[in-house]
């Protein structure tokens, strides 16, 4: 039997796939499962439900919540944690240089220097540059991905992976589906997600 | 120093506090914490969001995703689960008899009734004659204990309640919030808030 797989869907402007960007490796490991890393725009999503921005920016008491149970669980696991401003950051430059970078090798490592940048020093990811010197530190040639980011193919990929988040009824992030279709929303479900994806067949 | 205390908000129409307000005598118990069961209702506060309906209605993907996570932690748990039909179910009457039951000494246990039918059973708990096979259930004289729900000092007392929750910050339930006003959202959050509440002074 092949090793149980897990698609993970992080979206990089979504708070709670920060800490679960920086854990899911390790965790999984542990526990046997392939993860495979999928970027995507929550952006469409929230539109078809009405939303223009997000929901923690439109309900001002989730929001503030939501950033104090953030720092509560940054603390807890030993995350940095700097709230970036504005939020929500534009993510969309950082999910089709992850979808090069998935491409070539460098994805993961790249996803969480995004998250780390953004939610850990509170840097916008929206700004080219920052994604230059992200590139820089993992030792990628910046240009020649910067050029394939912008390319129709990794575009297409990135429409092609939201589109495939929607149909699989995800409508948050992070989101991790097993290969049964199983789906679980939150970083708070990460190691149920993991078990889920290991435990034997009915 | 007096024994450490919670305020636990809940609302019987929603889903997730059923499995909280079953475990959190007990979980309660374990970590020296005294709870304050706090009924109030959330369609005021849901209305100041622009909501007239359960956000699980209004947002199929999430509502979908909602009924199959509380599917699997019943099971997790070893909770009945079944599905009330209509969602969510009508509040109101049953938050009135558990001020009535809580100021008298069986409001726990007709907490504990209300969702263990409503969730469990999936019966209607808008319904009067429910309520009053469940008050008789607990040894309850049911006429006296509706007449008082009707009492203005018992709507007075759930108009206050819901007052407190939305001062507080409350935007959904189960909240869990300790005498410093650390708030906790969420059944997944019970075990992190009543930690919180034993935490020593910083």
């Amino acid at each position: 039997m092949s090793r149980p797989a897990i698609d993970f869907y992080l979206e990089f402007a979504s708070t709670y796939s920060y800490p679960a960007a920086m854990r899911i490796a390790a965790l999984a490991e542990g526990a046997g499962v392939t993860v495979r890393w999928r970027p995507f725009l929550l952006g469409p999503i929230f539109k078809a439900q009405g939303w223009d921005n997000s929901p923690f920016n439109i309900y001002p008491a989730k929001g503030r919540y939501m950033w104090r149970d953030l720092d509560r669980i940054c603390a807890r696991l030993g995350l940095r944690f700097r709230r970036p401003d504005p939020f929500p950051q534009p993510s969309l430059l950082a999910a089709r240089l992850a979808h090069v970078g998935l491409d070539e090798g460098w994805g993961e490592r790249f996803c969480r220097a995004v998250y780390a940048a953004e939610f850990g020093e509170g840097r916008s990811i929206g700004d080219e540059g920052v994604m230059r010197d992200l590139l820089q530190g993992l030792g990628v040639a910046a240009e020649p991905a910067l050029a394939r980011a912008r390319s129709d193919e990794i575009k297409e990929r990135l429409r092609a992976t939201t589109a495939d988040a929607e149909r699989h009824g995800v409508f948050g992030a992070p989101t991790f589906i097993c290969a049964d279709g199983e789906l679980f929303w939150g970083h708070d479900r990460m190691a149920e997600a993991l078990a889920w994806a290991v435990r034997p067949p009915r």
